[in-house]
């Protein structure tokens, strides 16, 4: 009997992180990250575990857009599917009828993703290799094979793909090695929510550095003077040698934003993230003009690899920050990634929320082992909550990620993590539902 | 007892028009044209209709969209929704968790929009005007108060925006006369479905240029030998004065589309429509740089305001095709027409679907009234079909849409079609499932 998936499960996970305003900025005043946690079965009893996150209502869409995907996979061969992933993704965003909902973006996309990364886990744990791995001892013509490049040619053709990954042939033994006794750097924005306190901020920065980071991230955008009085404090806590990154969520109109980071300028932002409507690649591109040189960082919402082809067009981004489950899984993301290192960018993912750490890792170590082949001012975000959720937590030590070296893409959660935050009927995801009559 | 809203109810409502390869083209070859149904109620027994159009599988993840948007707004007093439709609209489209599903865009923004366009459709009832009048007798400043500026600016202020409606102000009663008497410019997309047959195809392009029409279109973008054919059996149908639009539905690459075109151009298509990624406003740009003197023509895709403000600043499109149910609803489309306006773009409405034509009738009479004050280069596309299940239904004469006269915005469906194809327990829907199985 051929192996053949049998089921695409989605359960809503739901942590109440709102009550205590971890990960609160100025478009999310109070988020409950959240999951559409996802398996893939096989008819041999195989398993592959993903996630599309989400920061709480809304989480029960995402699931019913997993479910909607779910027929378009079940009963097809596993061997056939890990043998064309490209296809398999494309079974799923190319569909005539689902991809209205989209195109390529939003929930059906994030859907997309979830099932495309189970898949990969699926195919990772198969081989024993954590994904990373997976993908950095791939040949260059299996990973070109990877991307669908329809809309992506006139900013980069798969002969320039394929050169890039050629070019980073060599070395990759030496950097795999660099990497399993280094880890990759990392930068903390544990300190900076904008729920905390101005003592909660100074004593959280000073633990940073002595955690041995030298980058922290601080939330800004809703009010001008705290933003102010913020960055000073922080600045006075690290030190000059310690560089910090702000994030405004999206706050912004674009002369605003250049407005409020002429404010921050004394204290000397690394980057400024997301400044306004993740959309607006000419707002960006105009914003990076006028605060060099303060960088432009965003992606964490740029929802598909047109979107950041056309950032990097626009000479819009100094960092480029991919997501694990924003866009359809990690063959976008692959595509993505050599979309940067054509341009010269370098990519620093976003994390946090739930699993993003676990995922995230895997895609920039396999971007300094067979794409970029370096890891200079890249950096992969991290925020320390959540992590006791998953079977395979992230390690950091000394400001780095330890290399995972277990089977899988990291996104596999505690069973008893997802009887308890099951939404609605698991007892700890109740206090989600704070929000009920308003 | 102050009047709320007491239920915001969405139905599954599926046509199979795949049985009749109806709306076939070159990335939707077996559309289930279908819609969430959406029904705003108040504690008075008041009502308003809006939609959220679909293609058939995902219908239901639209639904469960706009279900959780319901509990932002039951409970609502309806005076105060009716006094700030802004406010309204951002309570749904500025939900700091629901927004992360986007943010503005895909499933959570197209609920946004069909529930906005029902309060809109209960407003106009309330009112006793169709949506045109309604919004063409409002003051410039109220009409300026509809539009969300946050992330506009740079492209069009307030102050911009009330300019342009002043100078529009001492035309509007005889504008309004014009257009009860001679109704809007249509064209028609009937003859021109990729499914149809080459003899279909020149029998129904003459039947429109007798109904006087003067502009068809085609779809194009599956095969190119195929195109070209087609292209000549229409000139050839319509003769040289009528004007024959291609649309490919983002079938292409930019280098693609560009070669493609070079092989209709001798059949002077007069615009391309969607010929890649809809979120590729440079690739726009540039195919409309290289295919010159053809137009380029997107919108129905087009996610938001941030994108259509792109479009404009890019020059990358010498017609803005907006949609009635893509975006967040009656006051992002107001925003999307003072834009048009300020780059003196012309604004030729996509329809078609379920109830498009039905909706988007409104916002084109209203720009001729209040905004652009002009007709010149301008059309609402018309396509034949499902109009007989709209309570009030489009009526065209001699190729223009007759001025609607009936309250509302023109959402509201015949009760036994609904019942007939409510999604899957109709009688008539479950012809739509012919999916399942794959």
């Amino acid at each position: 009997m051929t192996e053949v998936i049998t089921a695409v499960d989605a359960v809503d996970v739901r942590f109440p992180t709102s009550l205590e305003l971890d990960g609160s900025d100025a478009m999310n005043p109070e988020p409950d990250y959240s999951a559409a946690y996802v398996t893939v079965r096989t008819s041999r009893g195989r398993e592959g575990f993903g996630l599309a996150f989400t920061v709480g209502r809304g989480n029960d869409v995402q699931v019913a857009a997993v479910h909607a995907l779910a027929p378009l996979v079940v009963g097809l061969p596993i061997a056939d599917v890990l043998a064309d992933m490209r296809g398999f993704s494309e079974t799923m965003t190319g569909d005539s009828q689902l991809r209205w909902l989209g195109p390529n973006k939003g929930a059906i996309h994030m859907a997309a993703g979830a099932i495309v990364n189970a898949t990969w886990d699926l195919y990772a744990r198969r081989e024993g290799k954590p994904l990373w791995r997976l993908l950095a001892e791939m040949s260059p013509t299996q990973l070109v094979s990877l991307v669908d490049f329809r809309y992506l040619r006139d900013a980069l053709s798969p002969e320039e793909a394929l050169d890039i990954l050629r070019r980073a042939q060599p070395g990759r033994a030496q950097r795999q090695r660099q990497l399993l006794d280094n880890g990759y750097p990392a930068y903390t924005t544990t300190p900076g929510w904008l729920g905390y306190t101005d003592d909660k901020l100074v004593r959280l920065s000073k633990e940073a550095v002595d955690d041995g980071f030298d980058l922290i991230k601080l939330k800004v955008g809703a009010d001008n003077e705290s933003d102010v009085r913020r960055m000073a404090l922080a600045r006075e806590a690290v030190g000059s040698d310690v560089r910090i990154a702000v994030d405004a969520n999206q706050a912004w109109g674009v002369d605003q934003a250049v407005a409020w980071l002429e404010s921050l300028a004394p204290y000397e932002p690394y980057w400024i993230e997301e400044p306004t409507s993740p959309d607006d690649i000419l707002g960006h591109a105009a914003i990076r003009r006028a605060v060099a040189p303060i960088r432009v960082a965003t992606g964490e919402h740029c929802h598909n690899q047109v979107m950041f082809k056309q950032l990097l067009q626009a000479e819009a981004i100094d960092v480029l920050q991919l997501d694990a489950t924003r866009v359809a899984g990690v063959n976008e993301n692959v595509a993505i990634l050599l979309l940067a290192a054509k341009f010269g960018v370098p990519v620093c993912p976003h994390a946090g929320g739930v699993g993003l750490c676990e995922m995230v890792q895997h895609l920039a170590m396999f971007d300094y082992v067979a794409v970029s082949g370096s890891t200079d001012g890249r950096v992969i975000e991290y925020v320390d909550h959540l992590h006791q959720h998953f079977v395979d937590p992230v390690v950091i030590r000394n400001g780095h990620y330890v290399a995972p070296r277990a089977p899988g893409i990291g996104a596999r959660m505690r069973p008893e993590s997802v009887a308890a935050y099951r939404f609605s009927t698991g007892p700890k995801s109740r206090h989600a539902r704070w929000w009920v009559g308003r």
